[in-house]
C-alpha cells in the first residue's frame, strides 16, 4: 500500500511532514514529490496518469493560493485524491480552501482543513483500510491512543488547578 | 459495499439526490438517513459506531449551517467519513463548508464542494474503488464520458455558433 | 452554583483563563475539564448528559476550528451552553465563530465573540443571576466598577495631553 | 417569569415570530417592544434600565446590519441579553452577525444565529430553567419531540425510497 | 471651532494619535475622551446631546470589534459623526468596518477606512471648512503639499534606480 | 447651499433616489449627474474641480464594484466627499464597500451603509448644518419624527399581538 | 489575429457572449471551445499548446467555482491568458476570482471581474494592439463612444428630474 | 519596448522589485515612477494619457487598500494595463484585490495575485510577445527553466528524504 503526497513547491514541505509522520506512524508507504500543477503540467499529469500503475492507490495534492495541484491530479486518475491546502498571508488560506474544495461536479477531491496535514494523512488511512483491514485495528487504537491523551491533559490540568 | 449517507435534516434530500445518483450508477448500495447530530446525537454515534459491523465501508454526512454531522460521525467510526456542506443563505453556505472543512487534527473528514451532491458520491466509490477493482474500470469509463460528454457540447458549440 | 467550563484542547487554557477569573471573581465555582467533541465523543456525550445532576447548572464550550464542542454539549443537556469561539490562524477564527453562532434551529448555544473569555464568564454570571439574586448586586457593582474605570481613563488621559 | 423581545424595526416582526412562538409553547410570558437603538436611545435604554424592576428576567434584542440593539440594552442592565441578528442583503447578515458577536470585554451578549428566532427563544427557556425547574422538564421533553420528529422523518424517507 | 474625539478604549489611542496631529495641523481645536458606548452609556449619550451646547461641531467615534460607539454618539446629536474603525486580530477589522458601516436608515454616520486616524482628522476639517472657509485654503494647500511630496518621492526614486 | 450628487452609471438612480428625497424634505438643492471615474475620467476631474466655484458645498458619489468615483472626486477638490456604496451580486457589494472605505491616508471619503441612500442625504445636510443653523433644527426635527415613527409602530404592535 | 476563448462548461455561454461581442465590435477573430480542465484535460492541455501555432494570440479562460481552467491553460502555453471568473452562489463568485487571480509566481493570468466578459474581450483587443496599431484607434473610438453614451445617459436624466 | 510601472507610494517598492526584475531578465526595459490616484491625480491621467506618446507599451498600476491607481491609468489610455494589488493588513489585502478586480464593463485592467510581482512582470512580457517574437522564445526557456527548477527540487528532495 502506497501514497503519492505530491506538493506543488518544495516550501510546502513543513505543511507536508505532519502528513508523513501519519502515515508512517500506520506502516503507509509515502512517495514524496515536488510537482506543479502549473510548472511542470506535463509531469503532474503523468504523475497522476501513471500512479496507479505504479502501485499508488491514494494520492495527495498540497498547494497554496490558487491551489489546483489536487484538481489537476483528480483529472488524470480515478484514484481518491486528498486535497491539502496551504496557509497564505491572504485571509489565512482563503484562496488555498476555495481553490480545492470547490471542485465542479465530476472531479471530486477531498478537501481536509488548511494546513491539516496528519489529517491528509490520516485521511489516507482510512480510505485505505477498506482495502487493508489491518488498518482499521490501527485506526482504532490510534482514536483510543487520542482519548487517552486528551484524558491525561484533562487529569493534568485538574492537578494544575 | 455499501455507503451510508446521513442527513441532518430531511430538507436536504435535494442536495442528496445527486450522490444517490452517482451511488447507483456505479452500483454501489446506499443507505440514507436522517439523523441529526444535534437533535439525535444518540443515533448518530450509535449510526456510526455500528456502521462498520452492519457492512457500511463508508460514510457520507449532509448537513448546513454549523454543520457538525459528518464531524459526530468521524468521531465514533474509524471508516473514511465524506462531508457534504449544504448550500445556506449566509454567504452562500460558507458557515457550512468551514464547520466541516476545518477539522481539528486527529478526525478527518473529506470535505466535497458546496452542495456537491453528485461529487460526494464519485469520493465514495473512489475510495471503495481501493478495494473492488471493478469500480476502477467503471470510473475509468465515466471519466471516457464526461470526456466525450465536453467534447459533444463543443461539437454542438461549434454548429450553433 | 457551579459552571462546567469545557476546552476543547489543552491548548485553549489561555484563552479560558479570563473566564475562569470572571467567574472567580463573583464567587461562581467552576469545573474546567478536557474534553474533546471529537476526540472523546462519549466524555463529551456523558459530561453534558450529567451535568446536571452534578449540581452544574451552565456550561461553557470552548474550541476552535470546526468547532462543535459547544453543540455537542448542548445536544446533550437542557442546560444553557455558552459558546466560546477561540481565535484560529484562518481569516481571525471565522470559523470557530461560524461553526457556533450558526446552530440549527432547537439547539441553541449562547456565542459570544472570538477569545472573548472574560465575556464568556460574564454571561455564565448574568445566567446564574436569575436564580441567585445576589449576583445581580455584584452585576451592577461590576457595572459601576467598569464605569468608574473609563472615567479614570479619561481623567488621566485629559492630563497626559 | 417574563421575557422582553425587543426589535430595532417592526420589518423584524417575521424574524422574531418563532421566538415568541418558542416561548408561548414553554408558557413563558413574552413582552414585545419596537424601540431602536439608534432612533429612540432613551426609550432603548429606559426599557433596559427598568426592565428588571417590571419582573423581565431576560432581555431578547433583534436586529440587523450596524445591529447594535443587544449591545445598547446590555449596556443598561445586568440581565441576560439574547442577541438575535436579522439576515440582510450584504453577506447574508455577516454585518449583522459580527456587530452583535465581537462585543467588547465586560458586556456580553449571548449571540444566536442569523434569523435563530426559535433558537433566541429556546435559549431564554434555558436560562429561566435555571430559576424554574419546570421549565427544565419541558426542555427535555422538548427535546424529546424533537428526536422523535427526526427518528418519524427518517421512517417516512425509508418508505419513500 | 471644535472636535469632540471620543475613543471606546484608551488602548485606542495609538489610532487617535494621527486624528489628533491632522487636526492640530490645521488649527483645529480637539478635545479628547475615553467614553465606551457600552461600559458608560450614560456618559456617552451625555456627551453627544450636550456636544453642540458646549461648542463641539463634529464628533469622531473610535472603536473597534462590534464599534458601537460612533452609532451611539449619532443617535443623541444632530452633529456630523465621523466613524473611524480600529484594527482587530479578526479578519483585520472587518467587525469594526461592518458595525460602523452599515448602519441603518436614518442615522447616518461618516466612515473612514479601518485605522484611518488621519483621515477622520481630515474629513472633520473639511466639513467645518463649509462653514470656516480658511480652513478651505490650508485643506488646498495641504493638497498640494501631498501632491509635493509624492512628486519628490518620485524624483528620489529616479535617482535611486 | 447646494450638493452635487454624482453617480457613476443611470442604473444607480433607484440607489440615488432616496438620497434626493431626503435632501429635498430639508430643503437642500441636490444638483444630480451621471459621471463615471472611469468612463469620463476629465468630467470627473472637472465636475469634482470646479464644484465650489459653482456653489457646490457637498458632493455625494454613487458606484459599484470597483468603486473609485468617490475618491477620484476627492483627489481633485477639498470639499467634503460622501461615499455611497451600491450593492452588487458579489457578496453583497462587499466590492463596493471596500472600494469606498479603504481609501489612503490624506484623502478621506464619508462611507455611508451599502445601498444607504437615505444616510448619504442626511450625512450632508448634517455637514451643512455647520453653517447654516436651522438644519439644525430641522436635523432635531427629524430625529423626534424618527423617535414618533418607532414609537407609533410601537403602539400599533401592542394592538396588533 | 484571432483570440482562443475556452469555456469550462456550455452553461458559461452567457458570461462568453458579451466576450465575444467585444471582440467582434473590434473585428477581431474568436475561436470558442468547450473544453474542461478537469473533464477533458488532454485536450486542455493540447489546446493550449498548440493555440500559437494555429495562429492563436490571446487565449481567454472561462470557469466557475475551484475555476482552474486559465491557470491550466497558462501552463501550458506562453501567450498571454485572461482569466474570467463565472459568478456562482457561492459568495457571488469569491471562489471563482480567488481561483484565478492568485496564481502562483511564474504563470500570470490577467484577470478580469466577476462575469466580466466584456471587459475580458476589451483587455484581448488591448493586448492585440500592441501588434495591430488599428485596434488602438478603434479603442479609442470606443473611449469616445462610451463617454459620449455617459454624456447622453447625464444629459436624458437632466431632463428627467 | 516599454513598460511603464506606476505605485501609488514608494512604500510600494518592495513589492514592485519583483516586477522589474522579471521585466529585466527578458531585457524589457521599464520606467518606475511614484504617482498617486489620489494625491496627484493631474500626474496620474496625465502619465496616462501620454504614455503611449512616449513609447510605452504596457501599464502595471501598484496599490493597495482602496487600490484605484489601476483603474484610473486605464481610464484614460488605451494601453493594456495590469493591477498589482499590494497586500494590507485588511483580509490579507482582499481590499486591495477587490478594489482592482471588479472594474466596471468598458475600462478592462489585467488584475494578478495579492503581491504578485513577478507576474505582473511576466503577464506585461506576455503581452509585449505579441508583438515581439522574440519574448516567446523567451518565456519558453523560462518556461523550461521553471520546470527544471521544480525537476530539480523535487530530485533534492529525494535525496534528503
Amino acid at each position: 500500500m502506497k501514497v503519492g503526497v505530491v506538493m506543488g513547491s518544495k516550501s510546502d514541505l513543513e505543511v507536508v511532514k505532519p502528513c508523513l509522520t501519519a502515515l508512517k506512524k500506520f506502516g503507509v508507504q509515502a512517495e514524496v514529490r515536488v510537482i506543479s500543477a502549473h510548472r511542470t503540467p506535463d509531469e503532474a499529469h503523468e504523475y497522476a496518469a501513471t500512479a496507479a500503475s505504479r502501485g499508488i492507490e491514494v494520492l495527495v495534492g498540497v498547494a497554496g493560493k490558487a491551489a489546483h495541484l489536487a484538481g489537476v491530479l483528480a483529472a488524470s486518475t480515478v484514484l481518491p485524491v486528498i486535497a491539502l491546502p496551504v496557509q497564505t498571508s491572504f485571509m489565512g488560506g482563503l484562496d488555498s480552501l476555495l481553490s480545492m474544495a470547490q471542485m465542479p461536479s465530476g472531479i471530486p477531491v477531498a478537501t481536509v482543513g488548511v494546513n491539516g496535514g496528519e489529517n491528509a494523512g490520516l485521511l489516507a488511512v482510512q480510505m485505505l483500510s477498506l482495502k487493508y483491514p489491518d488498518l482499521q485495528k490501527k485506526l482504532a487504537a490510534f482514536k483510543e491512543e487520542m482519548r487517552c491523551k486528551i484524558n491525561a491533559d484533562d487529569a493534568e490540568l485538574q492537578k494544575q488547578l
